[in-house]
């Protein structure tokens, strides 16, 4: 009773920071440099990998029965002449690279979980150069893998053989933007940092961040219809996309870069590019509604007995911060084991089994210390919460903020690590780690959870110290039944890529899957773009 | 001088019922029941309405140069035999409805401006029973004219010819609500007004409010990609809605009722369904995410001498307001006349040429009213208001409300009223009022603008005595060319239904609608599904 009691008294010390006069600086902008631009994490060299890449692919691992999520067979593809160089160096002059060296951190995915083996990879600047290569890799019947950043995890930008490496890297010119209505157009190869900074300038903030902000580009996150950390509040980019400017797989440029936030002249085609992986299309120019800067910006990071308790600070929240909630974000004691271990990184109050980390964003910095005040008091008088503190400067909202963004660098330094992004009715999504860890037992090093309860949205993590066959079979499909009994989705916001692609079944049924492989075969008949990702073997 | 420092003092006077202690009763409930429901405005008996129905079609008029308004020559279905007539009486027993009395109010629209001559209105309970139909429609090619609330304002939700109504309206069920998620899933059929009254009891609202409310389909508003007057606050139903179940024209019913927050795995295909007018597929249950109830509710009513000056409030509104704004919805001096004219609502407030409704909704009375109190202040002092007044009681909310809500009903005791529903950058909204004004001199009896200048949506109404198909050629297409100079939408909620379906290419290039027909041919290889509506005649 003494140690709740003093946790309690810690939070209240906390607490009196939030009086309503005290003043809170403008953090909206202090998240994103937190962590460092995602390349940190890979190596330059990537010698661990063989030169050939099959059996290197993700699960097949060499086994005679090839796992779900190892590359097929390749495809009967052209393979690249000196007639199609030159005709690449004839439109893209000194921007086709063939240096193998150059090619290498193009061909692998940053988890270096899978790699290709393209022998080309293009660097176009405008519209109509993406046109002209792919009215030339159609009828030429040359794969295409459209690149952005390249910081997807599950396999989806990276070539799986040789496809051609298409790059959004020099297409980043920022095109228009309406202060009046925050209407933003850009190029696809924009980085997402680079356009935040941009609006921030002009009192603006993108719709949407994520950990991978430094490298990810603005056409990728489209293509794969990226969540992240403001979808609680700013909804997902179905949503917040206007318009988008997509070069078919037969060159033809649909011309969709709408800048109004209604238009109801016939279907709504943008719709089927945002979240297709670059299978359908490849995204030229983005056209998006960016939400206003919010002029207050409060941390807070609290400590709960039970996930019970978790979900229903979450509803009082909900009730009391109201609309400045920006985020609801959790980990769990094991993912703070692994930050304290691996990055030394303290846990911020007294050891409990879950974590929350709580955003608000708001118009008024003396309102929403007000609310927030209130909310606390509210969660510590009925005892939701076991422990907490708030941030009220930069610093100390960086460092509340690493302990939820820095835990999948903490599970790299853990071991190879298992990757699941599942979203399930937000009653459930805590179940599925206890029924995990309790069906593995030891034969795992770690098994963490954490992610976005505001969107039912759960990363389940399970390390091993080496890859492990034997461990991966008694995760999966483990977890993907798990995931369908409770009507969830086994990728909620990383797509299916490569590696995830035969797992469709388990979220769909199959007469929409048939569905999507007619859409493939009518956008993209010959099937160069992006082959081997998000749909199933047996649709190709 | 005199008369403006009075109106300044009338809303310093208003202001002081803002002060930071007042209480505002919620009122978030009130404006619902503003409007009656939209039948009231229909006549029971349609007898201005001849029997042969081609002739009648919007801007037909007997005119030998056919309008592209006009309907097409109807296409070679089948007809209704006495087997087809004992089939659906099988599957739908008491429910099979050819009374031409019962089946009156289905064949024509609200606005009297369309009506079909089906013989036939089903009536289905379930999913099963809608594919039991389609099916049977798929193999006898009938055709089908799927039917909600039938409030659409572009002819879309009635048959154009003998097309079988298929209604939703016994399809009213709520099917679940997850309080913790805010996510509830309910069939096609029921009626908006009746899903928010049992959410508010639920402490939640519904993401979308519509002035036909009391009488639309929610599966018609996603049929139709309804807007509204919360998507500044909410967004689109792109965004807002999670899952859809829906039966396609062979009568295969395609599972995607998710109710999660955040599912990638494959394209997104129940984007395609919303806001195509029934042409892809008949929804049959939808899944959307509602938003948390307001606490507290606001209602300002303000004077504008310039449009200049109404968007430079819009701009300090949304910075001061930021969160809590919840519409900014605007009237010109003539939908003013019109109201005090034909429906005798007084103008709350002085003369001037622009009236501005803003809605805040937020979560702490108190802090709402301190916000809207200091804007007031703010836009007051630098002289961007002229008058303005401030409600703080539900009966005030509700009549300032309907100064907004009610134009529409003004306008048709106006005379006979031609409506365009324009997308532009907000800049540019009201020029095209002033130019169409210029445009067409005495020829019209009233041009008025309203709508949404949050969402860049103008409501553009050209009234005149009776029907006029020479003011009509005055209005188009100088009113699409217009906005096509612009770059905006001539739908920007209304959809293309029958009326609007050829004047799609002034808003999307060719290739996406050559792309749209092909997405229609292999969803309903027949064309059974809505007939003549959303694409334009060239591509059927």
């Amino acid at each position: 009773m003494a140690g709740i009691y003093q946790r309690t008294l810690n939070l209240r010390a906390a607490l009196r920071h939030l009086s309503p006069h005290s003043t809170f600086s403008s953090a909206a902008t202090v998240r994103h440099s937190l962590v460092g631009p995602r390349s940190s994490f890979l190596p330059i060299t990537t010698s661990q990998f063989g030169v050939c890449c099959r059996k290197l692919h993700a699960g097949a691992d060499g086994h005679k029965l090839r796992s779900p999520a190892a590359a097929p067979d390749r495809l009967p593809f052209s393979r690249i002449t000196q007639e199609d160089l030159d005709f690449f160096r004839k439109i893209l002059p000194g921007r086709v690279i063939t240096d193998p060296d150059l090619l290498e951190s193009s061909n692998v995915d940053w988890l270096k979980s899978v790699r290709g083996s393209s022998e080309l990879l293009l660097r176009p600047q405008t519209t109509e150069e993406v046109s002209q290569i792919l009215k030339y890799c159609n009828s030429r019947n040359l794969a295409v893998n459209p690149q952005g950043g390249n910081t997807g995890l599950v396999g989806g930008s990276v070539p799986v053989y040789d496809e051609i490496i298409l790059s959004t890297a020099l297409m980043n010119n920022i095109l228009t933007f309406d202060s009046i209505s925050g209407i933003l157009t850009c190029q696809a190869g924009c980085v997402l940092e680079n356009l935040s900074l941009y609006l921030e300038e002009k009192d603006y903030i993108m719709p949407l961040d994520l950990g991978a902000k430094g490298s990810c580009h603005i056409g990728g996150n489209v293509a794969t219809n990226a969540g992240g950390l403001r979808l609680l509040r700013y909804g997902s980019l179905h949503g917040t996309v206007l318009g988008l400017e997509v070069v078919l797989g037969d060159g033809q440029v649909l011309h969709c870069l709408a800048t109004l936030r209604k238009d109801n002249t016939g279907y709504d085609l943008k719709q089927l590019f945002i979240g297709s992986e670059g299978t359908l299309g490849v995204i030229t120019a983005v056209s998006i509604l960016c939400p206003r800067k919010p002029k207050s910006v409060n941390v807070v990071f609290l400590g709960c007995e039970t996930f019970e308790q978790l979900l229903k600070t979450f509803q009082l929240c909900r009730g009391m911060l109201g609309e400045i909630l920006s985020a609801y974000e959790f980990l769990d004691s094991e993912c703070m084991r692994l930050l304290n271990t691996h990055l030394k990184l303290p846990n911020p109050i007294s050891d409990c089994p879950f974590y929350v980390v709580i955003e608000t964003s708001g118009s008024d910095p003396k309102h929403d210390g007000e609310k927030l005040h209130n909310f606390l008091e509210e969660a510590m008088t009925s005892s939701l919460v076991a422990d907490g503190t708030v941030a009220t400067e930069d610093s100390k909202i960086k460092a509340l903020w690493s302990m939820r963004e820095r835990v999948t660098e903490a599970l790299t330094h853990d071991g190879f690590t298992y990757k699941y992004d599942i979203s399930l009715p937000v009653e459930q999504i805590y179940q599925l780690v206890t029924d995990m860890r309790e069906h593995l037992g030891d034969r795992a090093k770690s098994v963490v959870g954490y992610g976005h309860v505001g969107d039912g949205n759960l990363h389940l993590n399970v390390t091993s110290p080496a890859k492990d066959p034997a461990l991966l079979a008694a995760i999966e499909p483990f977890v993907y039944e798990w995931t369908a009994r409770c009507h969830g989705s086994i990728s909620a916001e990383h797509g299916l890529g490569l590696k995830k692609r035969n797992y469709i079944y388990y979220s769909k049924p199959s007469q929409a899957v048939a569905l999507m492989g007619n859409i493939k075969a009518m956008l993209d008949p010959k099937g160069i773009l992006n082959p081997y990702k998000t749909l199933p073997d047996n649709l190709k």
